[in-house]
């Protein structure tokens, strides 16, 4: 499973494409950062952000993309332009037919590190560790980009798991029904 | 000057297209709501968006788009989607080469109706009179689109006029400052 992970901003925008499967340790494919300067209205800004996540899926071809959740109550004088940075990501993904989840920042930091209240160095230095790379992403965005698609991976996997599990259960549980049918004195029998 | 005026929303998106001149009544050219069902992810909601108002570009061919301005601070649970409607709208505008406006929902009851607190019922009945229509357009956010195409023909052309008035003054100034230097005696010549 190949995941494009996205940090969403309009300053910066971190991109970031991990290759795993449940059970084993996940590879980085690649990373990188989209920059959009701030002199440039935010139409034509929102424009390269959609160029950039357009490259980045035909290139690498993912079968899912995850997108950070973004709150309305955080960091208000910027979070419109990331709300629509992420809705520029979700919609790229989506005119590719790929499924989009969007995991929250608390979400990422307790599947990467173990606790949701993670600072941006413990996530860093998390990602470099699961991915055995020699440093950390660097800038944090980057790092947050792996953080999502490794999240995703690790999640998507045990969904996918329990999901199984559950398909084995009710498969069992409507053997036991069709024994325990079959078992019965039917009435015309009694 | 045609202006295609747009009230972001995934439910209800509002699209008015109006022509107009400083100086003379505005013409409605069409309106409209886009909707997006609810039970669809919002990665898909906002491909259909952005299908909509590509195809209202296409067939209307604007010269600006007028676009509602998003605050984070307003109807929290829905924000989110609005923003995100908002900036596909300014991306499909800025893909096409078109100046993108942001007007807040003050400024465009201020405009049309004299008042920055005035009811939908009241923007509503302004966007009838002023484009003399027989009925008011239903539902709200298609009236609201076509008063942000309004409120922009009206703003832009108040900027166009002012932009030449100011033009004329420095002309003029720039003038009689050459004519000044030219009645000045020069050193030489005392």
């Amino acid at each position: 499973m190949r995941v494009l992970g996205i940090d969403p901003g309009l300053t910066r925008c971190g991109l970031g494409v991990v290759d795993g499967t449940p059970g084993r340790p996940p590879t980085m494919v690649a990373v990188g950062v989209t920059r959009t300067p701030a002199t440039l209205e935010t139409a034509r800004r929102l424009v390269q952000i959609e160029e950039a996540v357009e490259a980045w899926v035909r290139e690498h071809r993912p079968d899912a993309v995850a997108v950070e959740r973004v709150f309305a109550q955080h960091n208000v004088p910027t979070v419109m332009g990331t709300a629509q940075a992420a809705g520029i990501a979700m919609l790229v993904a989506a005119r590719h037919g790929l499924p989009v989840a969007l995991h929250t920042p608390s979400e990422v930091k307790a599947s990467i590190t173990g606790s949701g209240r993670a600072g941006k160095d413990q996530v860093g230095a998390m990602v470099t560790r699961i991915l055995r790379l020699t440093a950390a992403p660097k800038p944090a965005d980057a790092a947050d980009a792996l953080a999502l698609a490794i999240c995703h991976v690790w999640r998507g996997g045990a969904t996918a798991r329990v999901d199984a599990a559950l398909q084995a259960a009710a498969v069992a549980s409507a053997r036991q029904r069709r024994a325990f049918t079959q078992a019965r004195p039917s009435r015309g029998a009694s």
